[in-house]
C-alpha cells in the first residue's frame, strides 16, 4: 500500500472534469492517473458517433495471486447540471460536512471509493477490476455492453460485481439492490378517417377504439409480485389526438404506456400481449415496443451476504435487499456473474446542488474495502 | 313591380363587397341600396366588440295589406376565402354556367334571390321582412339573437320564416331542412399527481380514470332516432395528456366530445348526464359544457308544404324534408314562429372556388316568389 488514496480528493478531481453524458477524455485521464500507480493495467477505447456517442470506456485490471476476481462497475458520465446551483456544478467544493458537485453521489464519489478501497487492499489478495463507462445516463448503447464485449475478447471474467450506483435511501448502507425490474415503453396507434361531427357516417373515429384498447389493458393484472419483486405495473403515460377543432372527428389517436416488470416476464412477451389486446379491438392498430431492459435478480446468497456484512461492520446498519426503482447497467452485467448494486445516498442525485457527505465517502471506502476483504477471504 | 331585380347582378354586387365574418359596412350598404327602392324600411345597427364583433345587423320590413307576415332570414358574412382560388374570391365572375365568388351559395346568392322575389311580388300582397345578420359563420353572439331582440322591441312578428341556407345537395330543391339537431361540446378534465413510472405508489395516474369515463360514455345509446331525426350521436373529438416523457406519470388528462342531438334531448340534460357518468368514476372530474344550440323541429305542415309545392312547381323535384347536418340561425328563429331552411346547392360552400349556377339563382328566385304567392294566398 505505497499509494494511499484519499477518496474525497479523488472525488473532487473527478467532479472537476465535466463529463455530461456521453463522456470522453479528461475525466478518464484523471481516473487512469489514479489507477496506474496502484498497479492497474488500464485499457480505454472510444465507441459510437453523435448523437449517442462518442463514448469512452475504461477497463482496469490488477491481477492478484488468489483465485478470486472481484469487479467494481460504474460510470463517469453525469446528467446535465441544470440551472440554479448555489455554486459551480463542476467546481467541487466542501461546505460544512458536504462535498458539492455534479456526480458527487451519482457516481464519481463511488468510483473514488472503489479506487481508495483497492489502494487499501494488498495487491496479492485477489484480482480487482474496474469496469467504467462514459454512457450510463444516456441511451447506454456504446457503454457497458461494449465493455462486456471487450472483456470477453480479453478473457476478463469477474466472479462477482458490485455496481456503485447510489442505492442508499435515508442513510448510507440502508439499501442494496439485488435485482431490478425490466422496463418497456409501448406506443399504440389507431387510425381512422377524418370528418365533420355532424356527418359521422362519412368518418371513422379512432378514439372509441383506442379507449376500448386502453380499457382492456387497464383490466390486466400482470402478476402479484413474488419474494423479491413487487407486482409488475402498467402505467399509461400519454394519450394524444391533437385535434383542436370541436367539430372535427380526428384521423388518428395514439397512446403510450410504460411497463415495469419483474422476473416473471420478458419484454418481448409483454409487447406481444399488448399487441394481442389491441388487435382484438382493432386489427390495424400499430404497436411499437421499445425494451429498455429485462428484469434480473441475483438471489440472496454469497455476494449479497458479504456486502451486507461489510455494511454492518462499518455502520451497524442492516441493509434491506431490494429490487425497487429504475434500471442501471447491472441489467447488462448480470449476464456475467452475480451482481448487486450498492453506493451512496440518492437524495440529491440528478438534482441541483448534488452533494455527498464527506464522512460517507470515507465510510463507503471502508465498506468497499470490507467487501474486498470478505470476497478474497 | 316598378323595380325588377336581376338576382345574378345583385349577387355579384354583394360578393364584390368583402365581408369575412364578423361583417359590417359596405355589403350592408349594397343590400340597403337594393331594398329601399322596393319600398322596404331598412334599419341597421352594429353590436359587439372585437374579437367577436363588431357585427352589423339589418332588418328590412315592407308592410303589405294582407294579414300575413312572411320573413326571409340569412347572413351576409362569409367564411375566409383561403388560399388557392382560380380567380379573386371577392371579384365575382361568371365563367361558363357558373358565378364564382365567396358567398355565391352561402349565402349572398340566396339573399339576392330574396330581394328579387320580393321585387316580383305585389306590395299589397302581404308583409315581407328580411332578417339579415353579419355574424352567422362566427360565434353568432351579436347576430340573429340581437336582431330578434330588436324585432321584439319594434313589434315585428313574422308568421313564417324561410332561412336561405344552402340546403340543396345534388340539385336545387332536393332538400328542405325542417329542423336541426342540437349541438353541445363537453370537456372532461381528470386530475392526478405527477410522478415517476418506477414509483407508481407515489403518484396518481389520471389516465386510467379518464379511460373508464370514456369507456362508460362510449357504451351510452342516447336514442334510436324518430320520424324526423336520426339518432343522437356522441363523438369523442380529442384526448390530450401532453406528456412527452416516457418515464413520467402525468398530472392531468383531458378529453373533449361533441354531441349532436335530436329533439328528444336538451343540451343541459346531456351535460348533466356526462357529468354523472364522469363522477361515478372520478368525483373530482371537472366537466365543462358549451351548448351551441338546442334541437328544433318545425313539424311538417303549412310552411313546409308550401315550400315543397313552390319547389315542385319550378323544378319538378320532390324535396326531402330533413333534419340532418350542422346548425344554423334557425335554431334561434324557431322561437318566433315556424321556420324552415331552403337554398342553393351546398357542394362548394366554405370551399375554394365557391360557385353557383346562374340558372339556379334565377330558379331559386322563382321558388322564393312562389313561396310568397302561396304564403299570401
Amino acid at each position: 500500500m505505497t499509494h494511499a488514496i484519499d477518496p474525497v480528493e479523488l472525488a473532487k478531481t473527478l467532479i472537476a472534469a465535466p463529463s455530461v453524458t456521453p463522456a470522453t477524455g479528461a475525466v478518464f485521464d484523471a481516473l487512469e492517473a489514479a489507477l496506474t500507480p496502484l498497479g492497474f493495467t488500464v485499457e480505454r477505447f472510444i465507441d459510437g458517433i453523435e448523437p449517442d456517442g462518442p463514448v469512452e470506456n475504461l477497463l482496469a485490471v490488477r491481477a492478484g495471486k488468489g483465485p478470486k476476481h472481484f469487479a467494481f462497475a460504474g460510470h463517469l458520465d453525469v446528467v446535465p447540471p441544470g440551472v440554479g446551483w448555489t455554486g459551480d456544478a463542476f467546481a467541487p467544493e466542501v461546505r460544512g460536512d458536504l462535498l458539492y458537485g455534479r456526480g458527487a453521489v451519482d457516481m464519481k464519489g463511488s468510483i473514488a471509493a472503489f479506487v481508495a478501497a483497492a489502494a487499501a487492499t494488498p495487491v496479492d489478495a485477489g484480482t480487482i477490476s474496474l469496469i467504467i463507462t462514459g454512457d450510463e445516463e444516456g441511451p447506454a448503447i456504446f457503454g457497458t455492453r461494449a465493455l462486456m464485449e471487450h472483456m470477453d475478447a480479453r478473457g476478463v471474467k469477474p466472479d462477482m460485481i458490485v455496481v456503485g450506483e447510489p442505492t442508499s435511501v435515508n442513510r448510507l448502507g440502508d439499501m442494496v439492490k439485488i435485482g431490478r425490474r425490466g422496463s418497456v415503453n409501448i406506443w399504440i396507434d389507431v387510425g381512422g378517417t377524418q370528418g365533420h361531427v355532424a356527418y359521422p357516417h362519412l368518418a371513422d373515429n379512432p378514439i372509441p377504439r383506442l379507449v376500448r384498447i386502453l380499457a382492456a389493458i387497464d383490466a390486466v393484472t400482470l402478476d402479484t409480485g413474488n419474494d423479491w419483486f413487487q407486482p409488475s405495473n402498467i402505467e399509461f403515460t400519454d394519450v394524444e389526438v391533437g385535434n383542436g377543432a370541436t367539430n372535427v372527428i380526428p384521423a388518428s389517436a395514439r397512446a403510450r404506456l410504460s411497463i415495469r416488470f419483474n422476473d416473471q416476464h420478458r419484454g418481448a412477451d409483454l409487447v406481444a400481449m399488448i399487441e394481442r389486446i389491441a388487435h382484438d379491438v382493432e386489427p390495424n392498430a400499430k404497436i411499437l415496443g421499445k425494451i429498455s431492459g429485462e428484469a434480473f435478480l441475483t438471489p440472496p446468497g454469497e455476494l449479497s451476504e458479504l456486502v451486507a456484512e461489510a455494511i454492518h461492520a462499518e455502520t451497524d446498519v442492516c441493509a434491506e435487499m431490494s429490487t425497487t426503482g429504475g434500471t442501471s447497467d447491472a441489467r447488462f452485467l448480470h449476464a456475467l456473474c452475480p451482481v448487486v448494486e450498492f453506493g451512496l445516498t440518492n437524495a440529491t442525485m440528478h438534482k441541483l446542488d448534488e452533494a455527498v457527505a464527506v464522512e460517507d465517502l470515507r465510510t463507503l471506502t471502508a465498506i468497499y474495502r470490507g467487501i474486498l476483504v470478505r470476497a478474497f477471504a
